[in-house]
């Protein structure tokens, strides 16, 4: 049976061995939600980068740029790290492709190249992954994005929600990080959004398009969809074959 | 207000900034453990030791030698990491020093060393370490020892024991940590041995004796003692004067 683990923050990846699995890296708040929405909304295809002026580059080559620092979108960037920026029109998005940099979502996919297979989760495509996964018959490690390296709530709680779908077809009782995750997924999935508030990350995003944010990014299955890390971009992975 | 945050791995150290706080390390399974029990059991002083052979080399000085190497008691030493072997009686360790090495506490002590002051913890002294750091009106950072580096829940539940005992008068609600230590203990608190016989770390220890040495660690407050690090040797703090 294969197992489900979770690796609390990036810095803990030396830990793991990640070949032979498939990681699922996660930054609900925000970078891996507004990627699954930004492939749901026609983007063909997705550019991480590490640094912003990289990013900013690639609009010379006709991709949209997106990027956020610090939890506010970058100067000189078509888009934030907003979930709505691909949802509310002002900037057309269906079939341009896009760079993208972000604190620390970019930064956990890049250390996550030495799995069999990356695939981005959020709330947002939480079925879809968990349906992926087990087509995949793999060990899973969920990379959680955190905020700068530190342990963070929501990050946890999807790992706990996604054990919580593969069980009991896969293993969540060999690691001590799933079982936490699932016990703080029993606390908080009666509201999701409600348990967040107390978060400190995110009362560090204090705005009122934060929280909107916020309130989009707990839905689970809005969209069926999988992210998945392809020759250096993200696309949509093909849907499997009946 | 001081506040109260957890670091769940000494991996996740370099994020921490120690230096004004105080560090209660913790391995409830069983270096801290076995520690305060060991000062409670009359032993003037422990120093702690990384290499196995600097430990042993400790005879020749006097020392009892205590070392556990994977969860087993290493050859060529007076004493494993039980803290039963500090009760028995079959070595006796009233006025004796002891050097000791473990996998996991001993590297966590060495990493912590830039706090304020280091103090250990475990379920046998938390009320005293409450206490110590009520006294002392610093920040606190909880370095959890872990097992080999990975999250471990015993360590997180003792965290979440500690914040439950600090507040309201320490802030526990500025770390996703914290936050997520606290939620643990809440499920957990009723019957801590219980819960923690469902740990990938218990289930390792599966021998008779681990158990036993289980169910005495998760008990709460039985020594009024807080070990502190002075000039490289761990001692029983001195008592407040009244």
């Amino acid at each position: 049976m294969p197992s489900i683990d979770i690796c609390f923050s990036p810095e803990l990846l030396p830990l793991f061995d990640l070949r032979g699995r498939v990681a699922v890296v996660v930054d609900v708040l925000r970078a891996t939600s507004s990627m699954v929405t930004a492939l749901a909304a026609g983007v063909p295809h997705i550019v991480p980068f590490a640094e912003l002026a990289e990013c900013r580059a690639m609009a010379a080559q006709g991709y949209l740029t997106a990027a956020e620092r610090d939890g506010r979108q970058a100067e000189g960037v078509d888009l934030g790290n907003s979930p709505f920026g691909y949802l509310d029109g002002v900037v057309p998005v269906a079939g341009r492709n896009v760079a993208i940099t972000t604190t620390n979502g970019t930064r956990a996919i890049h250390l996550s190249l030495a799995a069999d297979a990356v695939v981005l989760g959020a709330f947002l495509n939480v079925g879809a992954i968990a349906d992926f996964l087990r087509r995949q018959q793999k060990d899973v490690v969920v990379v959680c994005a955190g905020w700068k390296g530190n342990f963070c709530l929501e990050d946890t709680l999807f790992g706990g929600a996604l054990a919580a779908r593969l069980h009991p077809d896969f293993d969540v009782t060999s690691s001590d990080a799933t079982l936490a995750a699932l016990d703080l997924w029993e606390t908080a999935r009666a509201d999701v959004g409600a348990y967040l508030l107390k978060s400190a990350h995110v009362r560090r995003l204090n705005s009122l398009e934060s929280h909107q944010d916020m309130a989009f990014c707990v839905k689970q299955d809005e969209y069926d969809l999988v992210p998945i890390w392809q020759d250096g971009r993200i696309v949509a992975a093909a849907a499997p074959s009946a």
